[in-house]
């Protein structure tokens, strides 16, 4: 049996979080560095290094795997970070180069597919075979276990259920697509949605416009929030309207994938708590009766940390599918 | 070893069809009835048994099992349609009647469910791991392989593609919802978008509504796709549209699930060929470009048999599946 210990990663466009993780999804210790995306792969790469190494106290020692997670779209049976628009990668190798680093097996998925492990087997979707986690960040992440599996599809990117088009032909994404889930109701969507409204009616948007310093680069997701709490009136429709697109898209995934629990998650559905009730509304009153008797749509519990401790859970389940498909060999022989 | 045959039934709102089949999806014997819709759940159990027993030679001597496809939202692990709307039908325990009925076993499931057994095990899906099927005949049907397992979702239900929302409040759906892919590239919703078009615009309809013989209410696929082949402009405009809905909502899908083949089939494809390039170029437009770098989007080849040869296969795979369980219980003994 191995050390029961072991690193979880979370590589994103602006932080680089580490943490060393027990079996039962325990951080022990953990470190935060900036992502300096202008660098080249090779820099980033030994800033990831020089984290577990020198933040985490001689993490390396006590840890049988690492696991990492990015932003962007990964091959993880390759361990190939095959598109990460927020650190400029296009096929990173990154498990041969990390492995390479650290000395020791490394496991690499989608960001949200990290999370997706950690909310499976230590937060609010324990125990759950049909489960869909969503993470609402920048942008709309998501991956879902059908059947006690997480599906991975052809090339390790099923899930990519922000770029779900609920308005065809409508605002343009990030992606070559129109009309995404994500393009109405991520982040990113959200400022750009608050923007527009301010300069559509600047006499209306002029309290949020003051809010955000008076600058619209500075119109951001929390600004919008905050505004709204406080009751004002366009930030309170912005905030209305992401709800209801949430719940739109929701009530797809929900017809399609029959699960029976969504975790929700991420910075917009934490820095706005309503958006929860609004989302179960929407899909209680929207999608297929069958599909909806037994659902709950729960909040995530495993707070900003999930990112690592997932990642930290994934490296766990693979070493314990390496040994047991090791002690099966050797009773075969 | 049991008999290699197995029956297979397709039960839908007009039609009965039953047919013998060979463990390669051969068909022996097959046969078709009128489903009489107005008569009650037991009246029509009583003609899909005189189908079976009458009208296929003693197919119940010959034949290990029985699969049966149902319009509608089935659970399958229950053997139970929980809702069939074309039949009237309200929670029917299926599985259970059948049993009684035949004196063997029987599996039921989903109509679209049961043709993409038939589309993995021995057409155009044969073979692959991560495989969407897609009909679009009335409504658009659907169901996902993905690592090589078919998806059930918690109720079995999964796969109801067709309402996965492409138009945030748009069109209303036959579902609770609006928007739905079906609302907009179904066969139904097709003959409701033609009958708009005429009435919105008489005079251009008029050539239209002549091949209709004059009356909306005999406005069908059907018709407007010969119109379209035969240059009729309204006709055209109609049937380009479908396919464009049908390309953006397929754009979802392989963003969602990365599949690395997609078989279409069903009356609207089939009544259409030039749709499946249509939705190829879109696809390929649109969705992630990882996605898309090994996908294919195919035809279904198992023409207007699909529906028994996929019941039929759905049967041989759970007697497969019982027998190795029985010969892994005989090995424990």
């Amino acid at each position: 049996m191995s050390s029961p210990y072991t690193v979880g990663i979370d590589l994103g466009g602006t932080k680089i979080e580490t943490a060393i993780v027990d079996a039962d999804g325990t951080v022990l210790e953990s470190a935060r560095r900036p992502t300096r995306a202008d660098r080249s792969a090779d820099r980033i790469l030994d800033d990831i290094a020089a984290s577990v190494e020198d933040d985490l106290n001689g993490a390396l020692d006590r840890a049988a795997a690492v696991g990492i997670g990015v932003a962007g779209q990964v091959d993880t049976g390759a361990g190939v970070v095959r598109t990460s628009p927020n650190l400029g990668w296009t096929d990173v190798p990154l498990q041969e180069r990390l492995e390479a680093a650290f000395d020791c097996p490394v496991a690499v998925t989608n960001d949200v597919r990290a999370i997706t492990w950690g909310v499976w087997q230590h937060g609010a979707g324990k125990g759950v075979d049909d489960l869909v986690v969503i993470f609402v960040g920048t942008g709309i992440g998501g991956s879902v276990v059908s059947g006690g599996t997480m599906l991975d599809g052809h090339q390790g990117i099923a899930g990519e259920l922000g770029h779900m088009p609920i308005v065809a032909e409508g605002r343009s994404c990030h992606c070559p697509n129109e009309g995404c889930w994500e393009a109405y109701a991520g982040g990113w969507a959200l400022e750009e949605r608050a923007r527009e409204a301010v300069q559509a009616d600047p006499e209306a948007g002029q309290a949020l416009l003051d809010r955000a310093g008076g600058r619209l680069d500075d119109m951001t997701g929390r600004v919008v929030h905050a505004a709204a709490d406080e009751g004002e009136a366009l930030a309170q429709d912005l905030v209305y309207e992401t709800g209801r697109y949430l719940g739109i898209g929701m009530t797809g995934i929900v017809n399609v994938f029959n699960p029976k629990r969504i975790v929700l998650g991420g910075g917009v559905i934490e820095g706005h708590s309503p958006y929860v009730e609004q989302v179960r509304h929407i899909v209680h009153e929207q999608a297929l009766q069958v599909a909806t008797e037994s659902l709950s749509i729960v909040s995530s519990d495993l707070g900003e940390r999930a990112g690592v401790i997932g990642a930290a859970t994934m490296a766990q389940r693979g070493l314990e599918r390496f040994e047991a498909s090791n002690s099966t060999r050797k009773e075969e022989l």
